[in-house]
């Protein structure tokens, strides 16, 4: 096999170890140079290769590539940027090819979620299709945890880890003050599909919290809510609500679509947790808190799982692994092979079975009245959201890495994105 | 001196670290068994101690009075709520007295901020006023660190570190996706009327991080916040926003209340992190993301600061020292000696000092332009966030005791609050 460098770009969304990804991606293709030349990473993802914007990895010390261990966001930059298919917009397709062509890259790892899976697909036929021999390797990241066939996907664990312990501690608090102040704490989590992330709350429950998970799985029933919300505020004194940004009402609209203007008039955007805030506050009455945790749970590298951030980078190493073994088309995965104790082995999946597939919560991961979790899969998830991984500190503040990112020297004429 | 009881309570908002000084209340008292006989919690604070609903701590193992070290939030319930004057309520005085005797009470140790350290103030009169002999020594607690004399408050280095490793991390997420989605991300924390909460996110200016922060102290200015924003994403290609709940208008009207109203015409409360995100929107037509951290800041244990846990306990300490040297109506502080390498001893006020004094940030800790905090600021807080003190895991997640709070037998007739 003649060596050939390879590509790496991130895409999406970023998560708190899409970098352990891309560190286990420059370690693992370091280590395997008699096959694969130098990596470059596409500066902000796809973009990065249309452009001919690409990062030479080579130029970063051992030191600032293992540190992507522990850094969250992605290090190269990402971006939101579908490609069409090939009958669509051949041009693009044949410009990636140029400059694959242009930089001798013969191995494409896409590090993404569902879309991006696509993309990979995609890119992956180009031999066939359009007879460049390239290698196209999915590396699966998504906080959503919505990629077919893979147990779960790399930053899932970690969103969930920071959602169980920020939902427990805001209980605590909020249980210290019910009394006489707040009786309800709201938090607002990602997740506009599936409910993988607000299922993740209702780890808590284990600690005897009042918990009320809204699923987007789930068709919004306002008055059943509030009867919940009510009976466990006059059980317990208190109540903790989890809303998932994509809960809605049956007929599609979403809570966080309340028809809300400003003063002027104006549409607002705000959120589902301050909606349902007010919902209670209006019919029942409690004193109400809500936050909203947004980007502060995927990027939480802080808290993040153990469990996740050795997946992401194994899962990098995977990809590599599968490349010099001559696999195009291929998603690595994480194969489950027990709960308790927690073992799973990394195994591999067919990109045309990925793409375009979402994975939703099974229906019998949800309780009966729709607000809580199962057994089933409180032991899905246990095990996600294991060990902490801390990164170092300096000055009080974690010891994230910037790359240098060193622009490759451009070969080829300009390209209108 | 005759052996005492002694009475502890927790007032106000709860936050991570108040129960370490719980922890180093009871531990303390309980190497001082020849002066001080058990220590009574007031359930829920000072209505605890008004209905005698008190809990026997003497009832907790060593292991569970030490797990409140590293358990956040107020492990004996805290209240909201604040004693008249002696002269405006006298009979509620009264009744503190009647508890006092029932229970042999001889010391008071009242753990909160301003308005707690007035109640405390007040109890401590209660000697000279109603003569009955009562030691009452002030724990200071609060996440707005506004109480004046003492340094720092317990509390504020854990919400700081919370918001600051908050801010750097999802900095670090947009300036990801920036290319070709989010610009700008705002981060709303606590602070009505003091913006200390708020500096704290401009700790990360020293990573490169263009932030703008808008306190409760600086009066909004539209046109001059849109323009330094537009200004951030020019030059970086994005921009961070820190704003306090507190920030508002000339007229005095808080940015959260935008006059915002529902498809039924309900006004709803929201918070000012969307009002923000929204304005940008409208005028510069980024896209952006916005989060609300609410309670998670004060209850993140998970990431609390260890100076603010080690400070935290030692003033629970020094209160119960300063009780067995005979000392009344007094407040254990931090007396800070230098900055680097940060340097503190544990000083003392009298609380007529304390009591109804508010300390706001410093003009010189504010930039000229309003949106950022100085080299001066920051010598101040970088100590404070200083370390790392993680609590224990079980399952993942934070393994944060729930004590047993045995009740006290009542002696006495009911009394209506």
């Amino acid at each position: 096999m003649a060596k050939k460098n390879a590509f790496y770009a991130q895409s999406g969304g970023v998560t708190a170890v899409i970098n352990a990804s891309a560190c286990g991606v420059i370690e693992t293709a370091r280590k395997n140079k008699d096959v694969i030349g130098k990596v470059y990473a596409g500066r902000n993802g796809i973009i990065g290769a249309l452009t001919e914007d690409l990062i030479d990895t080579s130029k970063e010390s051992a030191a600032a590539i293992a540190a992507l261990r522990h850094t969250p966001s992605g290090a190269f930059g990402s971006c939101r940027f579908k490609m069409k298919s090939l009958e669509d917009n051949k041009l693009q397709y044949e410009r990636l090819i140029e400059v694959f062509k242009a930089h001798n890259i013969g191995y494409f790892f896409y590090n993404g979620g569902g879309d991006s899976a696509d993309t990979c697909f995609k890119v992956s036929q180009l031999s066939e299709a359009m007879g460049y021999p390239i290698q196209a390797i999915h590396v699966p990241k998504t906080v959503d945890n919505d990629l077919p066939i893979t147990d779960c996907c790399p930053g899932f664990g970690s969103v969930a880890k920071y959602i169980a312990v920020s939902t427990l501690e805001a209980s605590f608090d909020v249980k210290s003050m019910a009394k006489t102040s707040t009786k309800v704490f709201v938090i607002e989590v990602m997740g506009r599909h599936a409910g993988w992330i607000a299922a993740a709350g209702g780890l808590v429950a284990d600690q005897g919290i009042p918990v009320v998970i809204l699923f987007p799985e789930v068709e919004f029933d306002q008055v059943k809510f509030l009867a919940k919300v009510d009976e466990n505020v006059k059980k317990h004194g208190f109540c903790t609500i989890v809303v998932s940004e994509g809960c809605h009402y049956p007929d599609g609209k979403f809570l966080a679509e309340q028809g809300t203007r400003d003063a002027f008039g104006h549409a607002q955007l705000g959120g589902a947790a301050p909606v349902v805030a007010n919902m209670i506050k209006d019919a029942l009455g409690y004193k109400f808190h809500w936050a909203v945790a947004d980007y502060l749970q995927r990027a939480a590298r802080h808290i993040a799982s153990k469990t996740d951030v050795k997946q992401a980078y194994q899962l990098g190493k995977a990809a590599v692994e599968l490349a010099v073994k001559g696999r195009n088309s291929v998603m690595p995965t994480v194969h489950r092979i027990s709960d308790e104790p927690y073992k799973y082995k990394i195994g591999v999946a067919d990109l045309k079975d990925v793409a375009n597939v979402e994975k939703f919560m099974p229906k019998d991961f949800i309780t009966k009245d729709g607000f809580g979790i199962t057994e089933k899969c409180r032991r899905y998830l246990a095990p996600l959201i294991q060990g902490e991984d801390y990164p170092p500190y300096k000055n009080g503040l974690p010891d994230y890495v910037t790359l240098k990112n060193v622009a490759v020297e451009k070969k080829l004429p300009e390209f209108k994105l």
